[in-house]
């Protein structure tokens, strides 16, 4: 179903999902496009971004920084925009924006919450490898995990649209990279593509054990954005002075009680002690303000010299955003998965 | 029994403890007091420090920071010695120095592990508020913590060697302290003698929501050296950009095993996370080189001025060390725990 120049499509959150969402969290529906008022702009969906946090923003109790969901309400998203109409003096219509519409296919903004695009070759790139996902790798692996030469930094979801960017970044930083990835496609991908020096499938035998002898000299960085057992196996490899920056853990978001037992948390406490470990959990929109223009012109030099290499996971079409996301959960995903609403 | 001059009595590890210590765990022994060759000191202990630590080191396997003690070795740790007899050309007899000579009336040294003292008017602070447990106090507070005036600072141990400093620091800078100790006595001395502005037993009722009064504006700093259930109750109420310096988890030392579940390790990453919490351990083995001089400094003005109180637990006899030490793990201290050897 293409998009309409009269009818707006948009995707609401019909139910609260019990542990992955299924289709039937979500509900298409069809309104009029808004008319903008005295300083706003209309906005037509091109891409829509899709990201893990969108999970924990269906749970009722939404995370410290972000608002959860309304039931009925539009899911929302990073998206890029083109201004159909404007009665705003800094918009034009036909301008390219970086926006926050959502899953529909327009919306109104009063322009504060708009980055203007320019004119770029592949739009998308907005919402991955040059926007949300690569500044969280850039921010996470640089500020926090701080990355020297010859230390050994581990990403899980090595392919995704933030690992993929992190062991990219920290091999440019001379550090020795190893990727945890789930597929043999996809390790092979994070090696011979992306340049990572290892890469170890999660779903193969003996988890635990391929990762201790994949990194010999123990773990100076691991970039957390997983959890669950992947995080299980990393503690024991940590070397003394590690640093933990901690982004995310899927493996978490669709469980609805905590694990069972043992309780493992003395053990990481016995870990941070006697290693001197630091952990430090981060939310990118704080860094929007002292950082976003450093990586953005950084990380573009390196995108247009080849030194860093971006994979778009595509999908077309607002209506297969929900199964998308699904997919993405369960790490269906190879790449960036973006939402191709619209063409221009 | 006195400190002879001629038999070294040592206290030795005899048996690796299950879970708590047991006074059948160490055995009194009497050898023959040894005698300094070229370039060593024969140091004769004063006092003896016993801090929780020691527990960790009467596993086989032991921290990363330091070696287990074998099985019919002295207990290790920290003392006040005299210069007994030297052929080291830096100390004379009569010489007062801070060893490591542990839990023995006599023991030799090189002169390399040991720190001059002087004549102090009380040397045992040397174990104490001047000493490795203010040290790891000033330290884990101001270097990882950061307290910032109107902070909420939460410390448990309260009353303990570090505790009572970590506190007593934190108010100097202006935060509000808040203060978890065993039992009523504890905390009305943390209130009304070290001046936190509350202080709770972690014994009583309805600990968590207690807590969680006594911290309307949340906790922007918590010093981690208990773990356990104070942790759980800590947890939820840690501010975004809260620092939680990890210096200790005694509550963890005794257990064979991990307790039993929920796993609340997801639970610890979503408030890491969403809060942009920092959780960093340190071992305060590592700062000597560069912090113990502005510590002593700064320490003992607070000291002589009155603005920092030290309160010893004072313990008569080397045959009464372990339990002392058994004691202090359970948390029946007050105030720094030394055991006094021999005077003069």
């Amino acid at each position: 179903m293409p998009q309409s120049d009269t009818l707006n499509r948009r995707i609401v959150l019909a139910a609260r999902p019990r542990g992955l969402p299924t289709p039937g969290d979500f509900r298409l529906e069809e309104t009029a496009v808004p008319t903008p008022g005295e300083g706003q702009v209309l906005l037509r969906t091109l891409h829509l971004s899709l990201d893990p946090y969108m999970r924990q923003l269906m749970d009722e109790i939404a995370p410290v920084y972000a608002a959860s969901v309304p039931l009925g309400e539009p899911m929302p998203g990073g998206t890029v925009n083109r201004v159909a109409a404007s009665k705003h003096p800094q918009f034009r219509p036909g301008d390219l924006v970086l926006g926050n519409t959502g899953w529909q296919d327009y919306a109104l903004s009063d322009g504060q919450d708009l980055l203007p695009l320019g004119e770029m070759a592949q739009p998308s790139l907005a919402l991955g490898g040059l926007g949300m996902p690569a500044f969280t790798a850039y921010v996470g692996l640089l500020d926090i995990g701080q990355p020297k030469p010859g230390d050994t930094v581990v990403v899980a979801a090595a392919t995704g649209a933030v690992g993929s960017v992190v062991g990219q970044i920290a091999k440019l930083k001379g550090a020795r990279v190893v990727g945890i990835a789930g597929g043999a496609d996809k390790c092979r991908y994070a090696v011979e593509t992306l340049g990572f020096d290892a890469c170890l499938d999660r779903h193969g035998p003996e988890f635990a054990s391929r990762l201790a002898a994949a990194c010999p000299k123990g773990i100076d960085v691991y970039f957390e954005n997983v959890g669950g057992a992947v995080f299980d196996a990393v503690l024991p490899l940590l070397n003394i002075g590690a640093r933990v920056p901690v982004c995310g853990h899927i493996a978490d978001y669709n469980n609805e009680k905590l694990p069972s037992g043992p309780n493992r948390l003395p053990l990481l406490m016995a870990a941070l002690l006697q290693k001197r470990i630091r952990m430090q959990g981060f939310v990118i929109l704080d860094h929007y303000g002292d950082r976003f223009d450093t990586f953005r012109r950084e990380m573009s030099e390196w995108v247009d010299a080849g030194r860093v290499t971006l994979r778009e996971d595509r999908v077309d079409g607002l209506d297969n955003a929900p199964a998308a996301l699904i997919g993405l959960l369960e790490g269906r995903n190879f790449g960036k998965r973006v939402v191709h609403v619209a063409e221009g």
